[in-house]
C-alpha cells in the first residue's frame, strides 16, 4: 500500500507535461466507493508476506480437525495436497493475489476451494480470520526474532573479535565528549557487546511471551466444536494455547514488545553509528572505512562518505516511528477484534527490514574499519587525561582524603595549563610546592599506559581485563 | 525497500517446507559488503516517485544554464529532448531503474548521457545532488499539499451539505460521553468542518513556508558559476530562492511541518471515525452505513462492520509514526547534508498516501451514512438533558444567581430521578416545593426542541444558526 | 523544574494588572549566565527524590571501602552516623537542598563533610557521580517496579473476583463494535487479567535485567583502587556487578525498558477505560459507577461523569510521551556519560506516578462498578448474535461444509431481517425452504444461553470455563 | 502532580531504614476511593498557573454580562473588586489552593462567593468550565508564544552579530561530517538564523490561528442568554469568537500546533548544540566555552564539560514527548468535552519551560563562545576541500563537461593522495599529464580563501554575501 500514489500516477498519465503537478490523488477514486473501499480495506498487498505462515497454520488446523473427527482421511489428504500445490504456485510466481479477496487468508482459502472443491470449504470449520491472522502473525514475528537473534550474535562476535585484537590499544575515553581518561579501543567496543547482549535477552523474553497459540479462539468467543487446541499449539511450535479467546483475537502485545525491543536496539546502533561517523571525520581521524562502506560525492571527487553508518544511525527514527504507530493504533480500542489492528503488520515488517539491514551493515563496518592507532594514542593523552590517576595516587600513597586530593590535582592541572605542558612535565619541586608530601613515585602513574594498566577493578579498562572479557564473549558466542 | 524480506525470500526458496521458518534474513547478504551497501544505500526503489519533479527541475536548471551562457542553444535543445524522451520511457514503463545508480537523480542523469552524450554531462554544472534532491522533494510535497487541500475541501463540502440537510435534527450532545444537552446533528457535523478548516490553513501556511527554491545552493556552499537562482525559482513556481546554502541542503522543515499538519488532521479524522463506529453500534443505533463502506465476517454472516471508519481511525498511528520517524532522524544532525536525511521521503510518501485514502474514505462515508433520526431524538431527551435550560430559566426569569439556580435544578433532577420521570413530568407544585417562585412558564423550556431553539448565541446549536453556518460554508467552499 | 514559570512569575509580579501578559519568561535570566546555568543545570529540584537510594548506596560503598582498607573503623562509623543523621534531617524537613550544589549526590556529600569533616571527604574514593547516579537510579526504578507489581496484582485480583461473580452473566461480544456473539461479562473481565499478567511478566523481566550494579565503574574506566564490586552489589540487592565500565555509566536501558513496559500497560488500561466510559453512557447503559468515581458538572446538575476512567484512558499519552522523550534523548549519544542523560529521571518519575494513579483508580472502579445485567442480556441477543451457532449446527449436525453453512446462514439471517424477527422466530418450514435437511433440533442452539454454554473449547466463553479460569487466577494471585 | 511520590513518601516515613524500599506507592490510597479520586482528578496543583488568565477572562465576562443586562452596576463592581482582591491574595501568597475544589477556576469562583456573596454566584451565568478553561488556556499559550518569540529574536540577533564578526573566517564545511568545501563561520551561524526565522513564522501562524475566543460556547451547545461574544473576544485581545460551540470546547489544536512548532525548534537547537559539543571537543578544538557555560567533574579536575549544550540538545526529547503525549490523548475522542483533555496543560507548561531555558542558554553560549580561528582554518584546508573549485575551473575555463571535469579532478585528487600532498602542491606538468589543457591559472582557485571568495551565488558562502546577509538580519531584527 505504501508509496502507491506514484504507481497509480504513472499508469494514469499518458502524456508528460513538465508544468503539470501530480494528478490529484483523489482522482484515483473517481469510480466511486468501491474503488476507495478496495484500496483502504484490502491488505493482501502487504500481508501476502504471511503466506508460508498461513499455509503452515492451515496444515496444523486440518490435521487437528481430522484427529477430532471433523475431517475424514480423504478430505485431509486433499487439503494437504491442495495447500502444498498452492505453496508451489506462490514460489513459482504463478499465484494471482487478488485485492478483491482482501487478504492472504481469503486468497489462499479461495484458491484451495477452487482447486479441491468441497474439502476446501470445510477447512474454515472452528476457526475465524480473527484467530487465523493472530496465529500467522505470531509465527512471522517469531521467525523474525530468530533471524535477528542470529544477526545480533554475529555482530557481537565481530565486535568481540575486534576488541580482542585491540584490547590494549589506547584511545581517549570521553565524557561530555571531553577527553576524560584513557581507555582501550577494545574496552570501548565491548561496551556495545553489553548493549547488544541486553537486546538479545529482550528479544528472547519477547519470543517466550509471544509463544502461545491463539488458533481455535475463533471469532472471539471460542467454539462449540470439540477441537484440540493443545495439538495445534504443539504442531506449530507454541508452548501452549492462549487462555482467553477475547484477549487472543484482540491482543497485539507481541508485536508491540518486539517493536519496543527493536527501538532500544536501534538506539544502541545509532550511538555506535554516531561514533563511527565522528571517528571517520578529519578532525578525529580515529578510523578509516574502506570503499565498501563509503560513497563518493556527485560534485566533490575526494569524499569518502560514511553513508552506511549515517543510514544505520537514522534507522532509530523509522523503528521508533513504527512502535509509535502501532501503540497509537491500539490506544483505547474496545474488545474484541477491531479492523484498526490491521495496521499492525506494516510497522512490524518495516522495522524488521530496517533492523536486518542495520545489523548487516554494522557487522560489515565493524569488520571493515581500520583504527588509526597513532592518532587515538595522541588524543588519549590530551587534556590532562591522567589527572584522576594523580588524584588517586594522592589518596592511595599519601592517604589524602579524596576531595582534598581532587583539589590538589586541580591546582596542579591549573599550573600545567599555565605552563602549556603535560602533568608529567611538571617538576617534582613544582608538585611539592602544591603538596609537600608528593614524591617521585607519582611520575609512574601519569602516562596513558600506566593509567590503563592500573584500571583493574572488575569491568575496568585494564588491557588484561579487556582481553579476558573479549575471550569470554567469544567463547560464549561460539 | 519496505517489506522487502518476503520478496527476497520467495525468490530464494525453491522448495516449500511447511516446517521451515523463513530463511534467515541475514542470509541475503552472504555475498558480502557490496550486497549490503547496495541494499541500504540505494533509494531509487522509493525515490523514483520523484521522477516528474526531477525532470521538471532539470529542465528549469538547463534553461537557466543556457540563459547565463553555460549551455549553448544546441545543448539545451538536446537536453530538453532527452529529458522529454526519458519521461516518455518512464510513462511507458520502458525505463530500467537501477539500484547501482543509487537514486532517481543519477538514474535519469545517466540515462540522459547515454541518450545524448556530451550535453548530458553538462547538466550537472552548478548544482549538486544535495540541492537537486531538496528541490525535487519540495516540489513533490507542494503537489501533495495541493492534492490534499482539494480533498479536504471536498470533505468539508460533504459535511456542510449533510449539516444543512440535518440542521434541525436533534441528537444528544455529549460531554464525558454522558448525555449533556441536546444539539443538532448538523451542528455536530459542522464542528468537523471547523477542524478541517484549521487543517486547511495549516497546510496553506506550510505550503507558503516551503515555497522557496534551494536549487543552486550546490553541495553546501553555493557556486562560483554566475547562475540566476531567481530564474529557476520562478520557473518552478517558487516565490524566491532560499537565502543560505548550508541551510538549503540540510533543511527538512518543510517535510516535518507537512507531517505535523497531517498528524493533527489525522487526529481529527480519528475522532470522527470513532464517532461513526460508535454511532453504528447497536446500542447507539444512530446511523447506518451501506454495504459500500462495510464488510461482512468470515464466520458471522449477519455482520456489517464499519471497516473503513476503523481504518481511518487507525491512520493517526502511522502518520504520527511518520512524523516521529523523521524528527528523530533530524535530531542532533550537524550541518550540512547528512545521509540520514535520505530517510525523509518514505515517511512523507506513506503519510500522504494514508491521508489521501482517509479523506476519500471519510468523504464517502459522510455522503453515505443514513441517520436514524428517531433514535437520536430519543437519546437526546435522556438523562434530564434540559436541566441546564431549567437552571438558565431560573436565572433569566427569577433572577436567581446562577450557582443557586444550579443547586435548585440539582434538587429537581434528584426528585425526577427518584420518581423515574422526566423533568417535564414533575408537577408545578413539586417544583414550587423546591423553589416557590417557579411558575408554569418553566414548562416551555423543558423540551428538546425548545432547548435547541433557544441556543441562539453566536456559535450555538439553534437550528437557524446551524442552517446559516452550513450555508455560509457551502458558499465559501464554492 | 517542571511548571516553574509560574512560580517565578508569581514571585516577580508585585502588582496585578489584568491587561498585562505574563512577564517575559526570558526576563528571569536578566542577571546573566549564572542564573541560566543554575536553572538549566541543577537537578536537585527533581532528583532529591533519590535521597534514600543515594544514602543506601553510600552506606554500601563505605562498608566496602572499609573492608578493603580504604576507610578505617572510625571513619566508617562517622560516615554511617553522618548519613543516618542526614536521612533524619530530610525526613524532618530540616535539610536545605541547594541548587548551587547541583544534585542530590553533591548536596548529601557536602552536608556530610560539613557534619563530620575529613571522613566525609574520603567517601567519594573510587567512585564518581557517573556510577553513583546510575546506581541510585537503578535502585529507584527497582523499587518502583516492585510497587507497581503489587498494584498490578491487586487489580488482577479485583478483576478476577468480579469475573467469578459474573462468570455466567451474558453480555454482547463485539467485533468492530458490532454485536458478534454472546460472551459472559466474567470472560470479558478476564481478558484484562491476561493483559495485566503479561504486563507483570514484562516488569519482572525488566527488573531482572536491571539488577546489576554499576557502582565502582567510577567515571568511565574503572578504578585503580582494590575495590570489591561484588560486595557492594550484594549489599544493595543486585545479582552481580555490571561487566563494562563504559557501558555502566552511559546505559539507560533499564529506564527505557521500564517506560516501554508501562506504555503497553497504559495501553491496556486505556482500552478498559474506553469500555467503562462507553458502558456508562446512556445508549449502552451497561454499568453504573457510583459517586466515588464520577463527578458533576458546573452547569448540568444531572451529570455523573466518569472522570476517573477518562483520566486513566489519557495516561497512555503521558507515559508514551515519557518513553519517546527518553529514547529521543539517547539517540546518537557517543560514549560514555553525557549530560543529556540527566533528562532520564523526570520521565521515569512522571510515568511511575501516572501508572500508580491509574492502577489505583482502575482498581477502585472495577470494585465499584455495578453491571446492569438486564440491559447487557438484551443487547447480547441483538443482531442475530447466534448466527454462528446456527452455521456451526449445520456443520456439526448435517455435515454441511463450513463455507456452505455460512452461506445458508446468511440467507436465513436475510429472511429474518426482512421479517424483522429473530432467528429463533423463523418457522422450521421457512428454514427448510432454505436448507431442506434442517430439523427442529436447530432451535436448541439459537438462544444466548445455549450459545454461551456451548463455547467450551479451551479459552472459550462457556460459564464453566470462565468460572474455572477466575478461580485459577484467584488461587494463583493468593 | 508530577514527581509526587516522593513528597508523599517523605511525609509517610517517620523512620529511615536503609534496607527498606520505598513504601508501596499504592499505600497512599489506603484511605479509599476519595483519596484516589482527589489525586487523579484535581488539577489545581498545576493549573493554578492559569490564575491571571482566569481572572482576566472573568473580568471580561462580567463586563459583558453587565452590558447585556445580566449583572447590574453594583454586582459588576463587586465582582471586579473581588477578583482584584483575589489576585492580590495570590500574589501575596495568601491564597489557599484547595484540591477539593478541583481546579483553579472553581478555587477562584468559590473564593469570590466567599468574599462577595450573591454577586459572585452570578458570575458563572452563560458560561461553563468547558469554555472557561479553553479561554484561559488559549490566553496562556498566546502569552507563551509572545515570550518565546522575543527570546527567539534575541537568539537570532546574537547569531547574526557573531556572524557579522566572523563573516570572513574560514571553517570547514562538512557533508556527512567529511570536510567538503570551505565555508565561513559566519555563514554557518546564519544557517541557524534561517531555521529560527522559520520557527518564528510558525509560532506567528500558530498564534494567529489560536486567536479566536471560545468564551460563551458554554458547556457545549451555546446558551440562551443574550450574550455578546464579540465583546468578550475583543476585550481579551482575540480577533473574533469561535464559530461552533461543540468544536470550541473540545478543540486543543492550538496547544498541539504550539507543541509541534516547538518540536521543530527544539530539533534545530539540538543540531546547534551537537555542533557546539563537537566543536568544543579536543579533536575538533574549534571553539572554547567559558566557565559560565561549562562545569567541572567530580573526579577529573581538568574537565570543562559543555553541560548547557548537552542539556539543550536533550530538550528535543521532552518537547517531542510532550507533543506525543497530547496528540495521543486526543486520538479518537468523541465530541464534545472529555476529561481526557485535562491532560493538555502539563505538556504545554513543560515544553514552554524547556524551550525558555533552551533559548536562554543557547543565547548565552552563542555570545560566550570563542572560535579558534587557526584550528578552523587548518581543517578547512584538509581533505582536498577545493577539489570542487578545480572541477568548476575546468568547466568554466576549458568548457569541459561537468561530469568529465569531475572525473579529471578525481584523478588529480588520487595523485595528490598518493603523493601525500595538497592539490596546490601538484606541479602544472603533473596536472597536464591528466588533462593537457590545464594552465597555470588553475592555481588561483585552489586556496581556501579563493574558494570562499568565489562562492558569490545568491545564498553562497562568499564573505561579502555573508556580511550582507548578517547586516540585513540585524536591520530586520532591530
Amino acid at each position: 500500500m505504501k508509496n502507491a500514489p506514484v504507481e497509480n500516477e504513472i499508469a494514469l498519465s499518458p502524456n508528460f507535461d513538465a508544468n503539470t503537478a501530480n494528478p490529484q490523488w483523489g482522482g484515483r477514486f473517481a469510480s466511486g466507493p468501491a474503488a476507495i473501499m478496495t484500496e483502504i480495506n484490502a491488505s493482501v498487498g502487504f500481508d501476502k508476506i504471511l503466506w508460508r505462515q498461513d499455509i503452515k497454520g492451515s496444515l496444523a488446523h486440518a490435521a487437528m480437525l481430522h484427529k477430532v473427527g471433523l475431517l475424514n482421511e480423504t478430505e485431509l489428504a486433499e487439503i494437504q495436497q491442495g495447500l502444498s500445490d498452492i505453496a508451489q504456485e506462490i514460489i513459482n510466481g504463478d499465484f494471482t493475489f487478488s485485492p478483491a479477496l482482501e487478504d492472504i487468508h481469503m486468497n489462499i482459502e479461495a484458491r484451495l476451494s477452487e482447486r479441491i472443491g468441497e474439502a476446501g470449504k470445510r477447512l474454515h470449520t472452528a476457526r475465524s480470520r480473527n484467530d487465523q491472522v493472530a496465529t500467522d502473525f505470531r509465527l512471522w514475528v517469531r521467525d523474525a526474532i530468530d533471524g535477528l537473534l542470529d544477526q545480533t550474535s554475529a555482530l557481537m562476535r565481530s565486535l568481540a573479535t575486534r576488541a580482542l585484537e585491540y584490547h590494549a590499544t589506547p584511545m581517549p575515553g570521553f565524557t561530555h565528549l571531553q577527553v576524560a581518561q584513557p581507555v582501550t579501543f577494545g574496552h570501548h567496543l565491548l561496551a556495545y557487546v553489553e548493549m547488544l547482549s541486553r537486546d538479545s535477552t529482550r528479544l528472547h523474553d519477547a519470543r517466550q511471551r509471544l509463544n502461545e497459540c491463539p488458533l481455535g479462539s475463533a471469532a472471539l468467543a471460542g467454539t462449540s466444536f470439540p477441537i484440540d487446541r493443545k495439538m495445534t499449539a504443539t504442531e506449530l511450535g507454541f508452548d501452549r494455547p492462549t487462555a482467553n479467546s477475547l484477549d487472543s483475537v484482540s491482543d497485539r502485545d507481541f508485536a508491540l514488545e518486539f517493536l519496543s525491543a527493536l527501538s532500544l536496539q536501534a538506539m544502541h546502533l545509532s550511538r555506535l553509528s554516531e561514533e563511527i561517523v565522528m571517528w571517520a571525520s578529519a578532525p578525529f581521524g580515529f578510523i578509516t572505512l574502506s570503499d565498501a562502506f563509503t560513497t563518493g560525492s556527485s560534485i566533490m571527487p575526494q569524499k569518502r562518505n560514511p553513508d552506511a553508518a549515517e543510514l544505520v544511525r537514522a534507522k532509530i527514527g523509522r523503528i521508533l516511528g513504527d512502535f509509535t504507530a502501532l501503540i497509537t493504533v491500539m490506544k483505547g480500542l474496545p474488545l474484541a477484534y477491531a479492523k484498526d489492528s490491521q495496521e499492525d503488520k506494516e510497522p512490524v515488517f518495516d522495522a524488521t527490514e530496517a533492523m536486518t539491514l542495520s545489523l548487516a551493515a554494522m557487522d560489515g563496518m565493524i569488520r571493515d574499519l581500520k583504527p588509526n592507532e597513532a592518532r587515538m594514542r595522541e588524543v588519549a593523552g590530551m587534556g590532562f587525561s591522567t589527572a584522576t590517576d594523580l588524584a588517586d595516587w594522592l589518596v592511595r600513597e599519601l592517604r589524602v582524603p579524596f576531595r582534598t586530593a581532587h583539589h590538589v590535582t586541580g591546582r596542579l592541572v591549573g599550573l600545567a595549563e599555565k605552563k602549556k605542558c603535560d602533568l608529567a612535565d611538571l617538576s617534582l619541586q613544582e608538585m611539592q610546592d602544591v603538596e609537600p608530601n608528593i614524591h617521585a613515585g607519582i611520575f609512574d602513574v601519569l602516562t596513558v599506559e600506566s593509567s590503563l594498566a592500573s584500571r583493574t577493578s572488575f569491568g575496568g579498562t585494564a588491557p588484561k581485563n579487556v582481553q579476558h572479557q573479549a575471550q569470554a564473549w567469544l567463547e560464549k558466542l561460539g
